[in-house]
């Protein structure tokens, strides 16, 4: 049986660390700062925007994945997997991006493997619109192994505060709209490193297919997909009530951040086809449920939480740009 | 001889990657990015801003002082390192910070390293008038050795487009004040760790002592200082033309970011005293005298670069504000 404690991240401690620093982070919060920590993005009122313009912020990292694009020699696709990422963070809070800067460490600093990653970034910023401003670029002899690199990023955006996502609009009756997900987009890499121990350690992962004829390989490195293209022309519609983004804590997790303390999810897992990798990787890791749905998007990307009168009409807006959309759940007192 | 190539670090490698991630990052860039890349901060103009507010932000880390840090248990001012760093950045740029976001990475997250490192953080934002709005704490077993994290950071600050720094007043007769540091700040620690390796693994870093009584530890752990209580006031005085922060590249490479191409600086070396910290480095390392001017700040952690009929006005101001300053040199043509 595979965990994500055995495998070397422990959730709990997470949390633990995350208290501490949300109190430090409080002590620092004036009257520009609109919202608690918790949120997808953290809120910062600009104070002479005619618009009543609020910035977004939201920092984030590749994680392990990282580990097997280098191991798989598969990196090229990182910097579109954090700028689509963190672009799908502050979306959740209603959001549009303007600018990224990015961090990358290395331990000994390979200017091919930096140029790789920075086109990689640049790539994804100029698809959504996004400026790459700044950056820092560390080469940190004894922090990384030979080989080794980090590669984080920071995001900022902007809302007006009129249409800010921060919770309060969501109401026991509201819909959750499933939209897919394109794989593991960035999360649960570090227990899936160690389910595949095998196969990464033989090259059989390469070998391996799906049964549409992918390999685990390219299934395992697919893109995060951004979800500004399908969500952010509805993002101004009153009906769509809160949006949460599925990363690491699981379908549950992150769609409790985004709707009103007390109200419970009535989640139908059963609405929607798991997809065949994480079949796989349950049954080869004999991951427990629990764990997979702690750990993994389990194919639902982004969670639309909307209006239960609203709720066919933006379906259909949302399959109308392209999305896999179905109910996969409601709101409950 | 202990040179910064030998320690690891290649600041020509560096460059070469610079220049790639350059190009990419260009390919990104709208009306609303306002200079090219290579300034201390990027500059993103808002659309809607009343009094014309420009975004200015920057990235950056600690470097392998968080190596030296761990190494003597001394982490504690870890997080202001970084806070402080960040707001020379932008100030460089004529920017006041707003908020920060922080980017900790470990293989093992530690609660009670994250909380520390946290507090460091919140307590030099609170001191700037900085929000710590946000930040990611990554858990990324056999990325980071056990012990071992990485620490960094991204710092959005604003200017009035007006009050921009970037580089276009500064003429040749121009002077150049030399603000003095407190140490390396955070730049220079691979070369550090090399020439001090005994030391380190001895534990004579903590009994070795400055003439001043200070130990070598406290002395290579000291904090990065923040010049925005000095620099500050005087941003908006048509008298000051440029600001450099010496970091990794030494006092030539930062000061020639922010002056136009084709003028040369005319530094007089001797106008200073050079702290004993970087004698004892040069001696201990047998360092060459231009590996030591490319690697550390030798003293003068920013140079403030007046108009000449002002330069005994402003070096009033800076040493009424608390400054150690002292003219070092002045740009020609």
């Amino acid at each position: 049986m595979t965990d994500y404690a055995s495998s070397g991240v422990n959730l709990d401690r997470a949390a633990a660390a995350k208290a501490r620093i949300a109190a430090a982070a409080r002590t620092t919060f004036g009257p520009q700062v609109l919202t608690d920590v918790g949120h997808f993005g953290g809120f910062f009122a600009l104070s002479d925007s005619a618009a009543d313009n609020v910035l977004v912020a939201s920092a984030d990292g590749v994680g392990t994945k990282l580990l097997l694009g280098i191991r798989l020699n598969r990196i090229s696709g990182l910097g579109r997997d954090l700028v689509q990422h963190c672009i799908n963070d502050i979306l959740m809070c209603g959001a549009r991006p303007l600018f990224f800067l990015d961090y990358m460490a290395f331990g000994k600093l390979d200017p091919e493997v930096a140029g790789t990653l920075a086109e990689s970034l640049a790539s994804a910023c100029r698809d959504h619109g996004v400026a790459l401003i700044g950056g820092e670029t560390a080469e940190m002899p004894d922090l990384y192994e030979p080989g080794h690199f980090d590669l984080a990023g920071t995001i900022i955006g902007q809302v007006r505060r009129k249409h800010i996502f921060d919770g309060s609009r969501v109401k026991p009756g509201d819909v959750m709209i499933g939209l897919t997900s394109n794989g593991l987009h960035t999360n649960g890499y570090s227990l899936v490193r160690s389910v595949f121990a095998k196969e990464i350690a033989d090259g059989s992962l390469e070998r391996e297919h799906l049964s549409d004829g992918t390999s685990l390989a390219d299934a395992l490195m697919a893109s995060h997909r951004c979800y500004l293209p399908s969500v952010g022309p509805l993002l101004e519609n009153p009906a769509l009530h809160a949006l949460s983004h599925i990363t690491g804590g699981g379908i549950e997790e992150n769609t409790l951040r985004v709707v009103p303390k007390g109200v419970k999810l009535e989640l139908n897992w059963s609405s929607w086809e798991r997809p065949e990798l994480y079949q796989i990787i349950q049954k080869r890791g004999q991951v427990p449920e629990d764990e997979m749905r702690r750990v993994f998007n389990l194919g639902i990307g982004v969670i639309v939480i909307v209006e239960p009168s609203s709720a066919s009409e933006m379906l259909k807006a949302l399959i109308s740009k392209g999305e896999q959309a179905m109910i996969i759940g409601r709101v409950a007192a």
